[in-house]
């Protein structure tokens, strides 16, 4: 799929098939991140990789899910997702690593979906529980945790009218993400110039 | 290309030719980071696109180029980009939104990228002299400027003795990114995990 369309049928996933992702599959998406560009080429950004079935259901416990439509998305067992990328920033090289992470994670989310395979990035977590049960060092400060597995849901954007961008479930149980539309957010040359 | 491959294959651009951008390509590329993901749905963004020469010249002397190496990566007047993506936050939607943007930029330099052209991330700005040059509001942050053009350089990626990452340039004027190596940065099932 050409590039611009991968990054536009991209949508945040929360229900997943119970399909095992694979190793190499999940080793290519940090090398993704890898590639991400870094300020100033400092790097500080570590991940782990939760693939085991009794670690992903301990992460499953610590993560917040599409807080406008709760708990209408928080994925049942059967839709879990299947496997997870926990991002690390080594406090010890770069304290503020916030923007090479998000670089690094919206990596990630299309070499997954290059593959077919759903994600949604959670940054409302419980650090302190997933700190315990990944043995995390205090160095390291826990950005985000990418949820992965293949979809099982398909979100549909649209454009927002006026400034409401709420998402929200149709009578289907379809999600709609409204953006606003790109004649608000563009201008040339200067504020406001067509 | 695949889109491993255009992830692996993107690196910062710092000198480029002189051939012009059409708008349907710059726009094209606001389209994408329109798509990226926004927390909560939030959206905040803005951007300026600049392609007049007259504008051009202006900004480039609001930016600061590659830290490390200066100044042989600041671009020579026949060197320098042909357009420029500058990136607001409506600090009246969103105050926090360092992430968004981040996402979003990603999304703009891989679509650039897809169509073979190259770009440059510039977060050292002169903020207050950007805002007069393009008339923008002081409710607006400006979060970053994004460096566009056909490159005129071939950065080469490398993996890193031990976690020395300066980038720097050889004999030939080539410029190399050292970056961690996968193996040091990858963990599975719990820190330091195999």
């Amino acid at each position: 799929m050409d590039m611009l369309d991968l990054i536009k049928t991209r949508r945040s996933i929360r229900r997943f098939s119970q399909e095992k992702l694979d190793r190499n599959f999940l080793t290519e998406l940090i090398e993704a991140a890898r590639c991400a560009p870094a300020f100033a080429n400092e790097q500080s950004l570590e991940y782990i990789v939760v693939d085991e079935p009794k670690v992903c259901q301990e992460i499953f416990e610590t993560l917040t899910w599409a807080w406008h439509i709760r708990p209408k998305r928080k994925p049942a067992p059967n839709q879990r997702p299947t496997a997870y990328i926990v991002v690390l920033i080594d406090s010890g090289i770069k304290k503020e690593a916030v923007v090479d992470a998000s670089a690094a994670i919206e990596n990630i989310l299309l070499a997954a979906w290059s593959r077919g395979v759903g994600s949604c990035w959670l940054g409302n977590l419980k650090k302190e529980k997933i700190s315990q049960i990944l043995s995390i060092d205090e160095k390291y400060d826990i950005n985000s945790v990418i949820a992965l597995g293949k979809p099982a849901e398909k979100p549909v954007m649209e454009d927002a009218a006026a400034d409401d961008t709420k998402y929200y479930l149709d009578k289907d149980d379809v999600l709609h993400v409204p953006k606003r539309p790109l004649a608000r957010i563009l201008h040339f040359n200067k504020f406001g110039g067509k």
